[in-house]
Formats: C-alpha cells, sequence, structure tokens
C-alpha cells in the first residue's frame, strides 16, 4: 500500500467541482460536487441520532434501495436539519437539478449538507451552485482538492488522502475527503465523509467493509461528546480499476479492508486534531482489555471528559482526571491495577504504575504534552483487547466558535 | 414548611467549626467538622464511578455496616483518590483524631474530601486541624456557615439552607450545606453534600427517603459530565425534635420527604448556577413523556451538550443543537412532535411548534437568555412524565479553570 496525492479524484474516473453559492458563507465555495464517469455501487453509514437530516434520510433511501449512485452534491452552509417535508422537498429538488445538469437520474444523486440547523436551503442559490459545477467537473487531483476546501465549515484545513494497493493484479486507488471540526462524537460515523475508490467489489461486501471499518474509525472520534444530525459516510466504488470482482472474502478483500483502515484512520486522525478551537490532537489508548467492547468504551470515556481534554490544553499531567473517566464510562475495571503513560514526538513517561503515581517528573510530563498531537496509555492488565480513541484539547476557542456560531 | 436561617447547625444538637489547615489553600478555611450531641442513624448515598476515593470506601462501611454516625471531617484541598492503601489508612488516621478529640467511637466519625486527585493527605496538617476544630466547635448559625465556606474548592458562593416543618406535633428541622462547581456529573449524588437533621426516623427510612431523593436532585445535576470519584450525600437524623419516630410511610414520611426535596432542590440549583466558569444556571424541563426514564434521559442529554451549552453563554437561541442533544440521548421520540420553549425572568418563548421553527423573534429570545437562569422546556407530546434537569452555560473560565487547576 502507497500513500499518492489527492483525494475524491484521485481513482479513475472521478470528477469534482465546488461553486462558491452563497449558500451561508460569503467570499468562499460552499458547494461541492462529486460525479464518477460510471455508476458506481454505493455504501453508506449515517447518524444514529433519532433526529436525522433530511439528506440523510434521501441517502438512505439510495444508499439502501436503489442499485447505483453516480454523483454527490454537498453544501456546507445549511444543515437541512429540523426542517420537516420542506427540507426533505428540497433535498429531492437538489437531486433533480443535479440529475438534469448531469443527465443522470435523481435516484443516482447523493445529497449531504452540513451548517446551521432549522434553515430552510436557498433553492435558487443550490440550484444556481449545480449548473455552475456540472460543466466545471473535472478528473484533476487538484479539483479534488477544492472540493475538500468547499465542505469546510469551521474546519480550519482541508482534510483528503489518497492511498494505491495492488488487487487480483491491477492498481487499486482509494481516496476520500472529509469535515469535521464541531457537534462531532460520531454514533455510526462522522459528520461527512466521502470515500472514491475505483475498485470492483460486490455491493454486499463494500457494504460490509465500511459498515465494520467506521466502529474502529469514525466511531472513536470525539470533538465534544455532540453526536450530529447529518453524520454520513460514503464510499462509491466504479470498478474501473478492473480487477476481478471481490465478491467474498478473502486476500483481495483484506487487501482493500486495509487501504480503508488506513484512508479513514487518517481522516479522522484530522478531524480530531482539527476538532473546533483545538490546539492538540489526544489519543486515548486502552491496552490489556477482557473485550474490545469494554477497551472501546474505556477509551471513549476519557477521550470525552472535558476535564481531561482541559488539562491537556493546560499541558497538565493531571492523571487523576483521566483514571476517574475510566471510572465512570461504566466499564468493569480495578484502579489499582491501572498503568498509565503520556507519549508524544517529545518522549514517553510512566505516570502510574497499579493505580498510584510513580512519582514521575512533572516537567518532562509537561514537555510530552506540549506537543501537538499527544497519547495516553492505559494498561488494565486483565486480557488482550485493546482499543483507540482520537478527540482534542477544550480550549477557550471552542467556547468562542459556538457561542455565536450562529450570528 | 418554611425556610429558616442557617444550614448543618440549624436542626437541635448539631454543632460545626472549621479550621485553616492549610491542606492545599493558603489564607482560608479548608477544613469543616460536624458534631452532633446525640448518636445519629445515618443515611448515604455515594458515587458510581468504579474509582472510589478512599472516604467514600470508609463511609459506606459506616452507613451501611455501623449503628450510628456522630461527626463528620472535611477537607477541601486533597480528594484522597487513587492512593491506595496509604490513602485509606489516612482516612482511618482523620476518623482517630477525631474520635480521641470528641470523645466518641472512630467507627462514628464520617470522612469526606474534595479536591485534587492522586496526593497523600498531608496527615500532621490535618490531624492538628482536627484538634484546632474539635474545641471550637459551636451550635451558632455562623458556625454552620463557617464549614459552608470551608469546604469550598472552585466554588464562589457558599451553599446551605435550612427548613423547619412540623411532624406529629414537633418542628423539625433540615439543614444542609454541599460544595459543587466541577467534576459535577453525579451518579448517585454530587460531590459532597450534608445533611443535618433533628428528625426522629427509623433507619430503613431515613435511607429510603434519600436513595429516592437524589434521582430528582442531585443525579440530575450537570456541570461538566464528569462523574466523580468523590461525591457523596450523607444525611444525620438525631431525633432531638422528639417527634413519634417515623418507622412507615404516612403523613409524617411524606412531610419528611418534602422537605428533603425542598432542601435538595434548592442546593442542586445552588451547584448547577456555580459550575465552574459559569454565567448562568440552564435548566432543563421535559414535558409529556412516555416515562419518567425517557424523561430523564433526554433532560440529561441536553443538559450535558457542550454545543448547548455554549450557546446558553452566547445568549443563542439555538434550538437545533437541543434537538440534536434530544436526538442522540437514546430515547425514541418523534422530532416532527416537539415544541419547545425558552422561559426566565424576562418572559417565555415559543421557538419550535412541531419540530421546526415558529419564526420567533430573535431579539426576544436572546433578552429571555440574557437572564442568570434560563430554562428550555421540551413538550414531546407522549404522555404525562416529566423530568427537570439543571446545569449551567460553558464559559471560557470553563476552561481556564481546569487548564490550570493543580498548578
Amino acid at each position: 500500500m502507497k500513500t499518492i496525492e489527492g483525494g475524491v479524484t484521485a481513482a479513475k474516473g472521478f470528477q469534482a467541482a465546488a461553486a462558491a453559492a452563497e449558500i451561508k458563507y460569503k467570499g468562499r465555495t460552499d458547494m461541492a460536487m462529486i460525479y464518477s464517469e460510471k455508476p458506481c455501487r454505493a455504501a453508506g453509514t449515517f447518524t444514529t441520532n433519532v433526529v436525522k437530516a433530511a439528506p440523510v434520510k434521501w441517502d438512505q433511501e439510495i444508499v439502501y434501495h436503489q442499485p447505483f449512485a453516480q454523483a454527490v452534491i454537498c453544501n456546507s452552509g445549511i444543515a437541512n436539519a429540523c426542517t420537516g417535508a420542506e427540507g426533505y422537498q428540497y433535498c429531492r429538488e437538489t437531486a433533480e437539478a443535479a440529475a438534469e445538469a448531469l443527465g443522470i437520474p435523481a435516484q443516482s444523486v447523493l445529497v449531504a449538507s452540513t451548517g446551521v440547523i432549522g434553515m430552510q436551503l436557498p433553492m435558487d442559490r443550490i440550484a444556481a451552485g449545480v449548473k455552475a459545477m456540472a460543466p466545471a467537473l473535472s478528473p484533476a487531483l487538484e479539483a479534488g482538492t477544492q472540493a475538500a476546501q468547499a465542505i469546510m465549515t469551521t474546519d480550519t484545513v482541508k482534510k483528503e488522502i489518497a492511498v494505491a494497493v495492488e488487487i487480483g493484479g491491477k492498481t487499486v486507488t482509494l481516496g476520500g475527503m472529509c469535515k469535521g471540526s464541531g457537534m462531532i462524537h460520531p454514533n455510526m460515523c462522522t459528520m461527512l465523509s466521502f470515500l472514491t475508490t475505483d475498485v470492483c467489489i460486490s455491493r454486499e461486501l463494500l457494504q460490509e467493509a465500511l459498515s465494520e471499518n467506521i466502529k474502529d474509525t469514525y466511531n472513536m472520534v470525539s470533538v465534544d461528546g455532540d453526536t450530529s444530525t447529518n453524520d454520513t459516510v460514503l464510499l462509491l466504488a466504479n470498478g474501473m480499476a478492473e480487477n476481478p470482482e471481490i465478491t467474498e472474502k478473502g486476500q483481495d478483500y483484506e487487501t482493500f479492508c486495509q487501504a480503508l483502515n488506513f484512508v479513514n484512520t487518517f481522516l479522522c486522525r484530522k478531524i480530531a486534531g482539527d476538532g473546533e478551537g483545538a490546539t492538540a490532537l489526544f489519543e486515548v489508548t486502552i491496552l490489556g482489555a477482557e473485550s474490545k467492547e469494554q477497551a472501546v468504551t474505556l477509551a471513549k470515556s476519557v477521550v470525552t471528559s472535558s476535564l481531561t481534554k482541559a488539562a491537556i490544553y493546560g499541558h497538565d499531567a493531571n492523571w487523576g482526571r483521566i483514571l476517574c473517566a475510566m471510572g465512570y464510562s461504566g466499564a468493569q475495571f480495578d484502579p489499582e491495577k491501572v498503568d498509565l503513560y503520556f507519549q508524544s514526538s517529545a518522549g514517553k513517561i510512566k505516570i502510574i504504575e497499579n493505580g498510584v503515581s510513580t512519582g514521575y517528573s512533572e516537567e518532562e510530563a509537561t514537555k510530552i504534552l506540549s506537543q501537538t498531537e499527544v497519547t495516553a496509555i492505559a494498561d488494565i492488565k486483565m486480557g488482550d483487547a485493546s482499543a483507540t480513541a482520537w478527540g482534542c484539547d477544550l480550549t477557550y476557542d471552542y467556547v468562542k466558535i459556538n457561542a455565536d456560531y450562529r450570528s
């Protein structure tokens, strides 16, 4: 497997475009289109929030019941959530506008939205954006990058990646882009992630590969504990790599899953490290768990603890808060067997052993915690299972961004 | 029922004292002692965190297995959590020092701690504090107030209250004090609350009254979603009101429960409104629920949502975040039937009806949300159950306080 340049346009046959449609932002792009020359098999995972945005309902219909998808339209100004029947109708009109501009069925156009909840879409501007993007579609890597920029909201960096693997004697490419930042505590998947690949694979295995992988990737990210109404991961496969179709589990399937895991892990770390107001990526690994479920529960509890996140912002080795967050997670373990380490590019230090302080150097710990990517590793010595979760520190800027997000 | 002056020394036979023992703070009191002239029946509820502080374990032994309690010793500098066998031994030594100074058995001395996790208690200073407090005990209302001040950490105001009710022809008094502020998301009860009463009641009913009431009071408070290692509510009843002993449920028991609910609700609102860095108390009421459990789940999800809390800080009627937090709570409901209101001393406004915006005045909503106590009321129109939760807004100062709490 090798990392290559680009994102959603890296795989064969995929094109992208962006437009400044003034949905909410001015002076920047805020709509993106992804298009595949050939119809794709589509897999998707969606928010588990009871309050589902209109585009989530629209996409579920397509992913679960339609044979193919060929395009994705996304806007980054208005979430189209809590908008009732009117909002769903606007979603349909968006797909119809794209269908007309691209000459494909509306039932093959996926729609995604992110932004303010509760406002209706300005359909005239959405339609104008779609019309502008269709003729501007391009397979160039830059077109993918422009799409990745257009879907950003409070994100500060674009998030895209692509990898190439060999499957069945053919080079298969998988690329993706996503946006994250706030209202990030995926319970199914994170806000918006779009993955494109030219692999040839059955629809069932494509969905299974995605559904399994999100448990270790998107579902392990939390910026603020708020599970969005719009969370969507879409994975489009157009088969243009011409590898023998993957129809059963085996080496080819494993290779594809590894590529998928690599891409999704990269994107998840990007989302966490670029959490609203964040100054650091905060990674939490639980080792020695009895079961994967136990490890996941513990890791997610620590990574979502406001007190722990504030301590990371302060570069403070406040390990009591980590043990506390493990303790209220709901998972059972013996606090008096826990070893805890902090790790970053500046080194690794053992902070507690069997539940009590090792008498470590606060100065060294602070140095380790002052990097832009820091990891806490807790070994609970009960078994062989492990899990890793990703979050970020809690800062003044998180509050600032969210105290006046709408204004 | 009437509210009267005072706190833990309001009920007959209770005395209190405070000391500046320099456990962590300098230039202020940081130890408190409560003493009853007669041995008390004791009830208690404790943190559900797997990581339990040494004093929690000590108090559970006394409340569950000893016949009486007669004193409480509290320090507000060091939590004595994650301190292993050494920490538990220091807890025992604290009780023994108090027992000697007061001439009562060590097994009747309850101990409570709050503060930094992971540090050992400076036993010489704890012992000196105990020795200084015993002769300073006083039944004056001021002594109760001084104790309420001594247990504060990042709290900005002392929290105490007392009420008098008539039971069996006698005046029964119930008073209490508590401290809250950070690491507040009680799952059993909040950090530290001490209730004293002269009611005569059986041990079983005393515990039942407390255990039932905390579900509607302390367990409905959240400042930051972090369930502390030290959460403790203690309720001491010395029988000195000389009412006929309450040994079964009936009018007398109900009257006592009402007084308990009044005192605990008052203290919980104080904790929430004085959450670390808070500028406003944020109350969330769910109406029309199918069950109490559903109402509780929804109310707690909203009151703990970082995004909602940040919006309250910004006086922003960002109702989408409230509906979103209800949606990911795990409770089922129909988003398209929800009515939502904001209410405060500045008025009441309907924000959404049947899941969509009413086209309310943003100016009026902002005025309502700019008060120091604001309430969100959601009616989900499924049944008759309801619940109220209390929290606070999320501010720069919460981050500031917690980024360098230890230094």
